[in-house]
């Protein structure tokens, strides 16, 4: 008798006789637990996992988070598996995936879209945590900084450096997470500073490129190179968009940050051996990846019910902006 | 009765009355397989499982190869977990523990030290593919480029650009692995262009610092160019340890490839982005991950037996390095 049998007798399919499904559900009424097929899965029954499920595999930032999130979830004796989703992939639907093959405690997002998808997430019926993505709802923490805010102190920054034609390599068309919480920030610092919007300047993520990579940051300012319009400063949504943005001005003969500024979004390591070093909003990506799993073993522990936290950014002035 | 008696049952511990026991080995007889004590476990019987044990999380190349052997995993229907592990850890415990929570079908290591391992390995009990590392032996597959070769190719193209004192920043003093291979192939590269060796100029990472970094290649180029050694070209056997190296030099008011040449190994995106793009020894990443993953069913098919397979490097002359 196989997992197959005991399946079908507990969940009442037809295809079971009588006898063997007796069998089944005496033996279950008299051990009080199901049976299994193999003595390997007795290590697993205790199966305290945390699944951490990725959105980026190429994003550095999240290299260092998941670092320290393996730390963390290991000092708290449970182990962790990392699961990537590509740009294009549901990242709900994989955490669902992976609940189906793994007993899980609780399920970290690093990354990843929210806006409106509560009722996905409560799908999971464990713990959820967003890692980065910052979101409102009560069925779900978040740790993040706060995207609109920051992207208003960049632009601000930018235009105190005497920049008014600001272009943005922003997220895709339709976001309605980060990409658009960090674009309303570039707005109303134009707004502040009475600078009129120009839809022209505002460059959206290529759909068939890796999102807020190097190469569609490259894609993003070749066009705008290319289109003739005027700016004097990009700023992109994330440091690997600028590094691109950065190539495209060196290949099409231009210099930064003596032609144009260029400033990022992340921090990441990179951007410090760089040439030029990158200005940038640096994201305490360490912090939000050990506050992530705090928060989510405290809900575990049932501690408290969950919550949003927001961390504060660090602008970092370095080579590539300067003033005008 | 749980897991834990059904586990002292079977393993004959002393801490489990005589009728307790009687009445699980009569189960087990009965039906054939080891009961477990969650309904859950049910769905994990058939557990398709491969695991990637990654070493050097921050390595971009790596997020290459995940992708696609994500992709590869998924169209032959089984699920696959990955598993970071620090520089500093032991990746074959690692997968041991990994084994011990989730029945594996297969261990694919990414990156990683296997010489003179092979007992280590076989504790798994489950087929192992090293994945970039080769290493001789029965008990796994590799597949990886040739990296004494590729060191010799390497060297003999800096040679034939006319430097003759050529510094590397190669792996850990007693690395017995890929940095010792590309080690032995600039050695050989020297040798049969009757060039001295200076052991001087053979840089070893820090221990302290994550390997094959920006951080370690920046803080041994400092150290080089701080010890007044003459030197025209760094062969880093990283793309991220070349990157250091750039920004190592233009912080001391250097230039590349102008004052310094310098090479890679890898081929990572970045180097295309880098300003000067970088002259490496490009890795095919995506053909080495989707054949560790064909290599690993063929195994698991009993199509054949572990194999060793070698694939070409390919030398990018960019922009980097030049002639003297």
């Amino acid at each position: 008798m196989g997992v197959s049998t005991v399946s079908r007798a507990i969940n009442n399919h037809p295809d079971i006789n009588a006898e063997t499904k007796k069998k089944v559900m005496e033996t279950i009424q008299e051990h009080g637990y199901i049976p299994n097929n193999s003595a390997r899965n007795l290590r697993r029954a205790d199966g305290k996992c945390i699944a951490v499920v990725v959105k980026g595999i190429s994003n550095p930032l999240f290299a260092d988070a998941i670092e320290i999130m393996e730390e963390e979830i290991k000092r708290n004796k449970f182990s962790m598996v990392v699961r990537y989703v590509n740009f294009n992939e549901n990242e709900i639907e994989a955490a669902l995936e992976l609940a189906k093959e793994k007993k899980l405690a609780g399920v970290i997002f690093l990354g990843g879209y929210f806006v409106k998808r509560e009722k996905s997430l409560q799908k999971l019926r464990i713990p959820c945590v967003l890692s980065t993505s910052g979101c409102d709802g009560d069925a779900y923490s978040t740790l993040s900084v706060d995207d609109e805010k920051e992207g208003y102190r960049m632009t601000d920054y930018l235009i105190r450096l005497g920049h008014r034609k600001i272009a943005v390599l922003s997220g895709m068309p339709d976001d309605a997470s980060i990409g658009l919480l960090r674009l309303e920030g570039y707005k109303r610092a134009l707004r502040e500073h009475g600078i009129e919007e120009d839809e022209d300047l505002i460059l959206h993520m290529r759909a068939d490129v890796r999102f807020y990579s190097m190469e569609n940051g490259y894609q993003m300012t070749k066009e705008l190179l290319g289109s003739g319009k005027e700016f004097s400063c990009i700023f992109a949504f994330s440091d690997a968009m600028a590094i691109g943005a950065c190539r495209a001005i060196t290949d099409s003969g231009g210099r930064v940050p003596e032609d144009y500024s260029v400033s990022g979004f992340d921090g990441i390591e990179l951007g410090n051996y760089y040439d030029p070093k990158l200005t940038t909003m640096k994201q305490p990506i360490r912090d939000i990846a050990r506050e992530s799993v705090n928060v989510l073993f405290d809900i575990l522990n049932e501690r408290y019910r969950h919550v949003h936290r927001v961390f504060p950014g660090e602008l970092l002035e370095r080579e590539s902006t300067k003033k005008i």
